[in-house]
């Protein structure tokens, strides 16, 4: 590539500041040192994640900054000693979790592993973002960040495995391992608690309840598989002893797809004791806690988590591609909107299903 | 026997109202109605929940009330039907969980299946507690509560089986599944702590740390196989830190033996990311809840809890009983202390070890 080794210059939309709108800026994009990658990002979802980020409620958030993780590109360049990568590949980015990664490199800081960054505008360096920063029409990332995908499958789509459908849908499949008839609750139905509903009907679950405050979207849970919806406002007694009454003593698995530490404590008292599991997908704010009775736990329930639904990345973001193109997982239904590069700012967070920004 | 059909006059440990001691009574105990089955009672142990019972901080706790369930006995007569029973025979009684049992059974609210106590003193109805009612020279349950045991098995020892010892081995063995070479932390080295590392050693732990305020407990416990030992208060950082230090990111395996709210948060976030598991095992005071925050369970680790081990007792217990007869399993060296029946009230929760009390 004539580009490669030289600084590149292009669009991307800047945070400056917490609170603040993002602001299309051009920026210069260094090469990438040893072992790391240079990419022409093609489409980038917008995640809740970016949304936190940038409103200043993540205490751990660093300005000013290149947001954006859910991206998919095409490698224009290898720094010195990276053979794994050739120029003209598609990519999908992977989303480390900073805080996971933080003590053996530095992404969680906003920086590469060598301590510095390879953004810059207006004579001031820009941090890099979950080791993606994607919302820029160029962005560079560690050779680990990086999912080799078919070439023919649509990066505008695919990006979204990146990050939240592959979470949810691991969520079911990986983490909790839902059996064939099964019954399961989801709580939430966004995008995560679609992609968790959808790993529940893959595993062959007998029944899904579909929990969310907003009617509007019980119709496309349907669509994903939920057999049952519930609506907690249309009840008096709280939702986890609804659950366990419809279900015969409580569920087998549940899922927390909103980020309610509250709503997390109620999926895991739906659970049937004895053997009930919850899984905790969403993410909670700064500081909040979740609680319990422990006598919950020791009749028999277990409490756990998940972290990119229990995928090995690199390994299974290929694999979830290659079900995308042999018509086993929805994307394309996940996506509402779909947006010009130039008005990623307007996306905002669209609370069912996800937005995608082409950049090219 | 000539006893069969008839109301048995014998001695009890009564305890008429909460925070005051138990007394020794003539009691009458009503033959057994179909389904249940009248024993003799050889011996008893003496556990924290009978204790915590007496004590009256148990707002579920109903006076007067027959208390003990780790007893051993032999079968005096069977009520109408029973015929899985013959009177000679030895069983373990076992501790049904009342709250978990009160649904089907009456027991929870220490009455018989029935609706009706089969014990009286002075007049009075006394009531059942966890379905065994051990203090008393005889006693009548329902058949779920007994498992056979070989006759040659010493009631005074095998007595133990029926809760503590049972409880905290079949935690690391059934609910963990602690593997071979790994690392687990025991908090709390009591006797639900030692048959814990008992259950960690016999899985093939590598290492296995004992926590506990108390170093008069560090004997015992390495003594069951604990390869560590650590006193929290001789270190300023939280136990949840000093154990990540010591074991290069956290334990595979925690187990809470204590009934401490803020222990069984630092056994939860003492476990290592990614994969750690955290065994609730402990009974907390009514009211109390467990808290952390999410991200200890989103970054991979599980929260458990355990009742009765994960043995489903009338199965596993003359199983148990034959691998203490066959020295694999430590029962003897649990007993610190055995008192003539009279003496009951004298016992109390002896804080390392349990204690057994001789009724014949």
């Amino acid at each position: 590539m004539a580009t490669a080794g030289k600084v590149i210059h292009c669009k991307a939309a800047v945070a400056w500041e917490a609170g603040k709108p993002l602001v299309m800026e051009e920026v210069e994009v260094a090469p990438p040192k040893p072992g790391e990658v240079r990419l022409k990002i093609v489409a980038t979802g917008i995640c809740h994640t970016d949304s936190y980020t940038l409103s200043g409620s993540d205490p751990e958030g660093i300005f000013p900054v290149v947001l954006g993780h859910e991206g998919a590109g095409i490698v224009e360049s290898v720094g010195e000693g990276v053979t794994r990568f050739q120029p003209g590949s598609h990519y999908v980015l992977i989303a480390v979790d900073r805080r996971e990664i933080a003590t053996e490199l530095q992404q969680g800081k906003g920086v590469m592993p060598d301590g510095t960054t390879r953004f810059s505008c207006k004579g001031k360096s820009l941090f890099h973002f979950m080791g993606c920063s994607t919302f820029s029409e160029y962005t560079v990332v560690a050779e680990i960040s990086l999912a080799k995908v078919d070439h023919r499958a649509p990066l505008d789509k695919v990006c979204l495995l990146g990050c939240g459908i592959t979470t949810g849908y691991g969520a079911a499949l990986n983490t909790a391992q839902v059996e064939v008839g099964s019954t399961c609750a989801v709580f939430g139905l966004g995008a995560l608690g679609l992609a968790a509903i959808m790993g529940c009907k893959v595993a062959g679950a007998a029944r899904i309840i579909g929990v969310d405050l907003n009617p509007d979207k019980f119709k496309i849970a349907q669509e994903f598989g939920a057999t049952d919806v519930v609506n907690p406002k249309d009840h008096s007694k709280p939702i986890q002893e609804v659950l366990v009454d419809m279900t015969d003593g409580g569920v087998d698995y549940s899922f927390e797809c909103v980020g309610n530490v509250a709503i997390m404590r109620a999926a895991l008292e739906a659970c049937h004791k004895g053997w009930g599991t919850s899984i905790i997908i969403g993410v909670a704010a700064a500081g909040q806690e979740i609680s319990t009775r422990p006598f919950q736990l020791v009749t028999g329930r277990t409490w756990k988590g998940t972290a990119f639904g229990g995928y090995k990345s690199v390994e299974s973001v290929p694999k979830l591609v290659e079900e995308y193109m042999n018509k086993k997982l929805k994307v394309d239904e996940f996506v509402t909107h779909t947006l010009p590069f130039e008005k990623i700012s307007e996306a905002g967070c669209v609370r069912t299903g996800l937005t995608s920004s082409r950049l090219w």
